[in-house]
Parts: C-alpha cells; sequence; structure tokens
C-alpha cells in the first residue's frame, strides 16, 4: 500500500518537517504487525530502532523496584504503566536507541492488535547525515523530547526523595 | 584576548566538530568572569544561555526535597552537590536551555573564581539555522547527553523507589 505521511505529521518528532522530507522518512520506515499482548521490546535489551504507532495502543512497562531485591518479579505493582496510541501527540516510541548505543530503558507490549512503523538506526543515520537540514530539524525535535523527559524523571526523583525524608523522619 | 578552540574541543558537546566550526562557536561567546562563591543560575528560574568552563571549578546543586515539605531550605543535607571543572569531560552547564523554553534544573555556584565562556540560545540558533551541518552534530551531541542524563536519572528513580519499598515493607 502506499505509505500515508498523515501519522507522521501528527507527532512532536515530526514538527517543523517539510512534506519533502517526512516522504523520505517513509522510504525507510518498514511497516510490522503485531498482535495483541506481545511483546515488543524488553527493559534492558539493547535497541537499534525506533516505531511509529499507526493503529492500535501499545503499553510502556517499567521496573521501578531493583530485579535483585525484587521479591515477586512477575507481580505487576512493581512497575509503572503508560499506554501509548495513534491518537496522541507523541505515538513514537524506542527513539532513545536512534540517538546512542543503549539498552532499551522500558518493555513495551501491545494491548489491541497493532499496524506500526519501524525505523532501523542505520537508516536514520544515513538519511540524516545525507541531509543536514532533516538531521539538524529531527534531531531539535528529539533532543526537546528527551529534555522533556529528563524533566518529568527529575519531577519524580524530587517527589521520592520527599516521601523517603518524610517517612525516615517519622520512623 | 585571542580566544583558543582547546577547551570546546576537548568536550563531548563539541565532538567531531571541525576546527572551523568550533571557530564559529568561539564567535558566539561571550567571556563571563565570577568571583569565588557566586551563584551564577538558580535552579527554577528561566533560563537562555549555557557555559563552558574555562578555568576554575563550580558547584551544581540540586534541590532533593519539595519546598512546601522541607522545614529547613538552606540546610545543606536535603541537596546534592556535583563539582564541575574545566578538566572535565563535560565542562558544561546549562545546555537544556537551548533545547527548549524551560526553567533551570539546577542551581550553580563557583567554588573558586571562574572564568566561563556563555552562549547564549539566540545566537546558538542563528548559528546552527545557518549551517545545518554544524546543526546536525552538536545537536546529536547534545541528543546523546540529554539521553545518558535521562538514563541515569531513570536509574535513581529505581534505586529510590527500591529503598521505599524496603522501608515501607518494614514498617
Amino acid at each position: 500500500m502506499e505509505k500515508d505521511i498523515s501519522p507522521l505529521q501528527g507527532t512532536e518528532l515530526f514538527k517543523g518537517l517539510s512534506p519533502e522530507q517526512i516522504r523520505k522518512v517513509l522510504n525507510i520506515c518498514h511497516t510490522v504487525r503485531f498482535p495483541a499482548n506481545e511483546i515488543i521490546m524488553n527493559e534492558g535489551e539493547m535497541g537499534d530502532s525506533m516505531y511509529i504507532i499507526l493503529q492500535g495502543t501499545v503499553e510502556v512497562i517499567k521496573r521501578l523496584i531493583m530485579a535483585a531485591v525484587d521479591d515477586d518479579e512477575s507481580a505487576d505493582k512493581s512497575k509503572v504503566f503508560t499506554r501509548l496510541d495513534a491518537t496522541g501527540l507523541h505515538p513514537v516510541f524506542g527513539e532513545i536507541a536512534l540517538l546512542q548505543e543503549s539498552k532499551r530503558t522500558a518493555s513495551v507490549r501491545t494491548v489491541t492488535d497493532c499496524i506500526l512503523y519501524e525505523i532501523k538506526k542505520k537508516d536514520f543515520l544515513s538519511l540524516t547525515e545525507s541531509d543536514f537540514e532533516f538531521g539538524y530539524r529531527i534531531l531539535l525535535n528529539m533532543a526537546g523530547i528527551v529534555s522533556e523527559r529528563l524533566r518529568k524523571a527529575d519531577e519524580d526523583t524530587v517527589k521520592l526523595t520527599t516521601v523517603l525524608s518524610m517517612i525516615l523522619k517519622e520512623s
């Protein structure tokens, strides 16, 4: 089927890019399909691709307790779940793998049947190296998204240490 | 004085840039001097510049307890201190201000007399918009640095929630 640029235009990752630049991205997208309740990536594994959600809903799962002290690793109470679907502003996940050699920071599982675009790191870097304006604009968006997530993580840390300090004072 | 490119070449932010590109950055650097024990930026204030440490040592100070419940705000026990100096690999701070409209995520205070380069966001963006290859390469470095910090923040969150869960189990 002919690929449609509209799911990419809707995301924060592609804002400010021209339709021509978005079409170039489409050329390196692989369409992948997953049934419901399937793991797409596992936290801690090396990753080399990012995904754009075209259809369906996925769940991003982050471990909150270190494996070494988690006495019931399969329990859901020690994890945080965030849902992403094609209607969201960030229907993109795994993008940090394109920015550095790194392990996946969360697991992702399908909730419904899903259709995704997969973009491989090597294809992405070939494209950015062949069109620096495209590379600059998309990296500006990526850096903004990661900065926003960093601020959120910093806020979470302050909330957690605040709770911890209150508990320690009471005990 | 003639500006020297070597302090910029040594940083992760400028790796992969040509001497010509680094010289362009020098043209937008303002040399600023601070005596010892002076606040350069305050956590929570809006920022529009980043700094490169040429000489001296600074202390990055992050609040760990929310102000609303911190019964002794001036106390150092509820803060984390990290020292940066010109010999480090990241003698750069405040770079997130160049990537998005945002408040400073930490305070920075001089420990010794310091000489810094200050780069204003508007000068930085004029330069990246006029040279996309430069913009692409420096943003690739910035995105990598912020991704690395995000991973570190995620690890800190897991450690904190682990401690919190252990305390809650005991009580």
